[in-house]
């Protein structure tokens, strides 16, 4: 069976499938979905009407025994942004309906009606189904039913209450192995297209699926071998080394020390209490309490940073911690308890929202009165507001910027209207150079300046220094821009970034699926034209170098303890791309 | 005394008198704010930041005998829009602050602590009081209250509860002769920008002052002369003429029979119980109650389009109730009772709010579901919301566009998130043409187009016929920007575009204050200079073309009952400007 596109009309309420178009033959997970978006949405159209499309893209290599490959990119306008968004996932959903050699789904139209649908995809065909009684729900308890309905051997997409009122800061849900609703494409509100219009949940099974054809096996072996040898070999994702042993919260008490742990929303970049929320604390307690550490997020991952956080006695597991996570609704909202934060996580699976976007957002609303900074019960009242869909919860469901507006406040870190992430730009420059010229808005993993900045991976540069960064962060985009389409976990980059021949057998590995020949020197070309399509729409929806600016407190105010403003000149901004 | 500028810096809670650049001579009113702004606000600023700056500048002949004259313009970047804005009122102020040789004054910085100030200006000096007494309550209460701390012949400047939540639906208020606080420079939030520096009143006090220098006295009086022959000849400005015995809500009729009076958020054209809303209907009322109809916004204007509408039996006066607001807390809410309409504009004045914004924002609100279509009571709760300072009283002070995103409703008529006003453009079209291309966002009057193809004032055009309306639309809005700066009155564009004396009377009286030698030839050219100045900031502050579309909706839905949609092709908004 050749590969095909899976398109929804949610106006007819009809899924077709169609030739995969032979433009789109080398294109995968964001470059799929990337491409998608650009061709077929119109810039101006309403992010949240008819005219957007929400598109599923596996990677490249998605489906095979290539290692740590088990993404998914979604990709629509995004009504958080108002410019292109991919966000992408790990989890067996990817693997699934790529097995099913699915390429994309494509959502479009809008159900005129109230009712809300589930997509279920086998390998004898697909169907929409009226999902009215899982809709309304936490989904940890939907996915329970769902499981329980549809069996244990299928895969969950998902969005959430908090996408159902089209908050701006939901995110589209999957599973994890243990079947929870914790693996999230969560940047940039695309949970709130998918509610839209009117598509709740996409259930796949894969059952007699077909598998990915690998054009040229003996290339493909021969490349994922290669890789898989970088992976169990460099010391950031080795098994036992630091990706494996503690999970990205590792981070937590390298960033503070090196003073861009942002706390208190954006107004100090270290404080001695985060080392309660570190992933060696975390890791400690994983261990005492029964959960598990270390974990996959989906099947064939040689890293496996991930975990199950649950409560004391192993009970109600929540699904992995990310460091983002845990700084977000911890750090920056100065609660440091891990049970807090793992609550406030759990809140936000259950209602479909992005834990980034809602930790500011949290901080945000701290800073404006509506609760004390620190105030965790409070915090998760705030989060049941969302449930109940108060003004109050549609007012934190769209996002730290909306809240900002909301509340009068106007230290507000957001770039494009999307939070920034767990780095502050003014003690680690790079990133900021990310956030601030990324299309997706503020979005560490579109150009993750960190791994040379404060890991040496790929080279060294001082994180304080403004210069040379606008380069830095350019060379991993376009990198991160490739990743993204191979359907290859990000933090694949740690070891291909280092060890030549990994990268060498990244590259293998594509050509052995599409039966092609790209080289190395392929990458960065291939990434520019992933980035330049995304940025033309941006540019047609109406971006320009204002939007590639960090907020103006970022720029004025200094962060202690290093003092430092975000000092890279606008010239440099706008020389990376 | 020649002109001077008054520079407020409320970081030090300083007021101090500048001398008023030789380059500035021969601005006023929207020229000179909007070079203020351009020359000293950075275009990415937070708009409620420090670096924003709020300019108040009557026009070039305010506080002279010139007839219609008495406007103040403010400006600032709008909060709203992310703009350049600029709004005018006309009111007493604007006079008293000219007579004062106060060409400006320029409010700088941000109050750092949480009281608010109130800044008297007379003719021995300027001081800023201690206002927290007078602050958190509704304005009607408080004019009465500074009338009798400072006396009945001061002027008052104020923003109101909205603007102390920093609500971007909230304007400038300014007192009518009778002292209420019903002048408004209403659109753009720049109430908000007053409140976020701590300012809450500005109180001036022309006794003893110099009054306004007049270069030219002859060439002067002769141009004014002029000017008063023409309006008071035109029909529509002349005594007895339809605003004089109509007011604005002469329109209400008119439009509503040109199927381009927007109902129910802009879901028709045309509803037969316009009519209970109509001029005739109120002059007709305020008659009965006792109310005051002519009556004039500030003395001098020979068109006395204004009004006092009040209760039954003639209590508690309102102000005007202008055809904008009555129908956009009106029609566009399915409220066709002038009581209920009464009653939310006193409650728009009473905060401090936009009522254009409001209506519109109301009515979005009845499409999400907040309250039901025609609920008047409902609406008037969701104002005390706002005095309240409630989470849905904090989603409707900023504005339709931010009401939609939180209530999930995408028929939003707005641009650059400006509320469109009482003109729907599927209708009438070249008046969508100068919604959309206006620096300001949605702006009638920025290019009042209604005056050509509704009205058959300066030509006739065919208002459902898209062509040609690029042309009427920059033209008029060349004009307008001039007139805006002179500080006439835009209604005496009435006279002066068909009665070519009128117009050099305009243009002479002019060149008298300023000893300047104009001619009618050259207005184009001001105009222009002064719309690109307000451009080019707008382009650093980010706006592209993309900026100057209307929302989806008019484009797609056809507006019955004539069932046209907005078709004035791209390249003809790109070819405005």
């Amino acid at each position: 069976m050749p590969k095909r596109m899976l398109r929804v009309n949610m106006n007819k309420l009809e899924a077709k499938f169609e030739d995969f178009p032979q433009d789109y033959m080398a294109l995968g997970g964001r470059s799929l979905t990337s491409t998608i978006v650009a061709n077929e949405v119109p810039p101006l159209c309403h992010p949240l009407g008819p005219n957007n499309k929400l598109v599923f893209a596996p990677g490249i290599v998605t489906g095979t025994s290539a290692p740590t490959s088990g993404r998914i990119s979604v990709g629509a306008k995004s009504p958080l942004t108002g410019g292109i968004k991919e966000a992408n996932a790990g989890t067996t959903f990817a693997q699934r309906l790529a097995r099913l050699q699915i390429a994309a789904i494509i959502l479009e139209g809008k159900h005129e009606g109230s009712d809300y649908y589930l997509l279920k995809i086998t390998n004898d065909g697909v169907e929409l189904i009226n999902a009215n009684k899982w809709s309304g729900k936490g989904l940890y308890q939907v996915y329970k039913d769902l499981y329980k309905e549809f069996g244990a051997k299928v895969s969950v997409s998902s969005c959430g209450i908090a996408a159902e009122i089209l908050g701006t800061a939901s995110g589209v849900c999957f599973n994890d192995p243990e079947g929870l609703p914790s693996r999230y494409a969560g940047r940039g509100g695309l949970g709130a297209v998918m509610a839209s219009k009117g598509l709740k949940f996409v259930v796949v099974d894969d059952a007699g699926a077909p598998g990915v054809e690998i054009k040229n096996p003996e290339v493909f072996k021969k490349g994922a071998k290669k890789l898989t040898d970088a992976l169990t070999s460099h010391d950031v994702t080795k098994p036992g080394g630091a990706l494996n042993t503690y999970g990205t919260g590792v981070l937590v008490n390298i960033i503070n020390e090196a003073g861009g742990l942002p706390q208190r929303n954006f107004s100090s970049g270290q404080d001695d209490r985060s080392e309660n929320l570190s992933g060696e604390k975390k890791a400690e307690e994983i261990k005492k309490r029964g959960g598990v550490r270390p974990h996959f997020c989906s099947p064939g991952c040689v890293i496996q940073c991930s975990e199950v956080w649950t409560k004391p006695g192993g009970k109600d597991p929540v699904g992995v911690l990310e460091y983002e996570s845990v700084w977000a609704l911890g750090a920056n909202c100065s609660i440091y308890n891990l049970d807090d934060v793992g609550e406030l996580n759990r809140a936000c699976n259950d209602l479909g929202l992005d834990t980034i976007e809602m930790g500011a957002t949290i901080a945000v609303a701290m800073e404006g009165g509506l609760i004390e900074f620190g105030d965790a019960k409070g915090a998760l009242k705030l989060m049941e507001e969302i449930r109940k869909k108060t003004p109050t919860g549609r007012i934190l469901a769209n996002g730290t910027g909306f809240t900002g507006k909301a509340m009068g406040v106007t230290r507000v870190p957001v770039v494009k209207n999307q939070a920034l992430p767990a780095y502050d730009p003014r003690a680690i420059k790079g990133i900021g150079v990310t956030y601030a010229t990324t299309p997706m808005g503020a979005d560490h993993t579109a150009g993750y300046a960190i791994a040379t900045e404060i890991m040496g991976v790929g080279g060294t540069a001082d994180p304080r220094d403004p210069k040379l960064k606008a380069e830095l962060s350019r060379n991993l985009q376009f990198a991160t821009a490739v990743i993204d389409a191979t359907g290859y976990c990000l933090f694949t980059a740690f070891a291909v970034l280092d060890i030549p021949e990994g990268l060498e057998g990244m590259v293998e590995s594509v050509n052995g699926v599409l039966g092609i020949n790209l080289t190395v020197n392929d990458i960065a070309g291939l990434g520019k034209s992933i980035i330049d399509t995304e940025i033309k729409f941006n540019k047609a929806a109406g971006f320009t170098n204002a939007d590639d600016r960090l907020p103006e407190f970022l720029l004025k105010e200094p962060l202690p303890p290093h003092n430092g403003v975000f000092d890279v000149p606008d010239e440099d901004l706008d020389s990376v791309f």
